[in-house]
């Protein structure tokens, strides 16, 4: 049944931004800097650690440029693969100038969405994402592409597959490294999963595809295992399953680097992850935002 | 990839059981039977509402008489099939003159969990169910038997394939009607069901068997679909993902009824049960507790 998974399987730590900013509550810099490292040191080579947005409406993001400072001055970090969100050309050259060389811009899938959401109609979106890649281009960086919403969306409901494949083919033409497909509001299935990819995969050009994956409604790891049986080997996750979702209050958020990792590792499938170093900068998150977030490995005895 | 899996799935609800029992306060009567009865209502058909063990081991369970004796006066439930939990002679007696028609017994696979939970060795625990079972039969009711631990004990570890296979014969030689394969500590994964389902499926003689699993470690769902490629169809739950694990703080519980049903129903699967009827019990529960549960469909805005 599963004689045809991976051998390995790539996670890439996306808590320092998309769980850090859906917190009210604001991590000093230096505490970023401390569960960072920690993740680094756990095993996780890649790590989305920053957006560049506009201060006042994310203050949790206000330290992105030092944030990578500070990363980057670290030696024993080198290895990593630090990235960062940009949401507007604006975003992208202060990601240039903060020396990043990894970016994801991100586009809804939705046309609502992306006008409650960023002020504009997808097409807008459509554009104004080329242009990030565009001018990113002229920067050298390497450009990961996402597709929000992509499984369905709170105001528009299930989102057509052909639109999907239409903006991954844009996307893909315009010379991006990765596609990332977000199931944003935790509306992705097994059923959906496997329908989109088994279109998507082959329209790629030997592109990785991304799947990330929120919890929201409790499917997150029946999902994984979908994507990876569809042949997906690469997963955004957050450490403690931290995030969430702004119109379900107490939802679930991303799906949780630890009991991913702990998913992988019980199949024997690679991922180079130290579980139990996880956990403790999970644990160390629980105590300073004084709850319990949703991961479940973070709370079990070491099995190491 | 999802072809050959079934068109129905049975879920048997243990919350009333497995999860009131787990919570230290004590919920009242009139309370229990306005949840089953909403359960009921909410299509599920199937009910564990008690435990007939020492009120003064288990107080959350010293009205099960009463319970039952409620719960059969009204006809509006005469289509459910209410079973209760019994530990030894004595329970099974109890169940009986308490009118009940379906009974569980369950037995440890960890020899050390056994003596830990039920004070006597397995090779004890064994004889007592067959004595339970031999009982039962002559008030012809229908017996269920369990095997807790299966995937695993904290106690033990990893618990040998041989010896469930040969604890399975046991049972349902002496004449069982259903077979019940419990992961009491949440340690199973898609891997170790696989393996033990290609063996157990083919020695039971047509009864069947029904996987009773735990969110401890988050796998609950990537398990039961799992189990569903393997032929399983039919599973426990508990609603909100009430219940526990007494050996992690803050662990989940059982895996969620509404949640297991929303897998169900995103793949076309049928259970017969309404989601939003379900998620009002759970929210019912959250609110006497002042808590919330894992289960995560009780928090969204209905979708039926």
């Amino acid at each position: 049944m599963f004689e045809n998974l991976p051998d390995k399987i790539t996670l890439i730590e996306v808590g320092p931004r998309d769980g850090f900013q859906f917190e009210k509550k604001i991590i000093p810099t230096d505490m970023k800097i401390e569960i960072i490292s920690g993740l680094a040191e756990a095993g996780l080579r890649r790590i989305q650690v920053v957006s560049f947005v506009h201060p006042k409406i994310v203050p949790q993001m206000a330290d992105a440029e030092e944030v990578l400072a500070r990363l980057h001055k670290k030696e024993e970090l080198n290895h990593v693969i630090f990235s960062g969100l940009v949401l507007n050309t604006k975003g992208a050259e202060r990601a240039h100038l903060a020396g990043l060389r990894h970016i994801e811009v991100s586009i809804s899938a939705s046309d609502t969405h992306s006008r409650k959401n960023a002020g504009m109609s997808l097409e807008q979106a459509i554009d104004q994402g080329k242009e990030m890649i565009s001018l990113a281009q002229t920067y050298h960086m390497r450009i990961r592409a996402g597709i929000q919403c992509a499984f369905g969306c709170v105001y528009e409901g299930k989102i057509p597959e052909e639109r999907i494949l239409q903006m991954a083919q844009v996307l893909i033409s315009s010379g991006i490294d990765t596609l990332s497909i977000a199931d944003t509001t935790g509306m992705a299935n097994p059923l959906s999963i496997t329908k989109l990819m088994e279109k998507l995969l082959p329209r790629t050009n030997g592109i990785p595809v991304v799947l990330h994956l929120h919890d929201t409604r409790g499917l997150g790891l029946a999902n994984v295992m979908t994507g990876m049986m569809c042949g997906i080997t690469h997963f955004d996750t957050a450490l403690a399953g931290m995030g969430g979702c702004p119109f379900v209050t107490g939802a679930a958020g991303n799906i949780a680097t630890e009991d991913t990792a702990y998913l992988m590792k019980s199949m024997n499938i690679e991922t180079g992850i130290d579980l139990s170093k996880v956990a403790n900068c999970s644990m160390q998150l629980e105590k300073f935002f004084k709850k319990q977030f949703p991961g479940k490995i973070c709370r079990l005895p070491s099995e190491d």
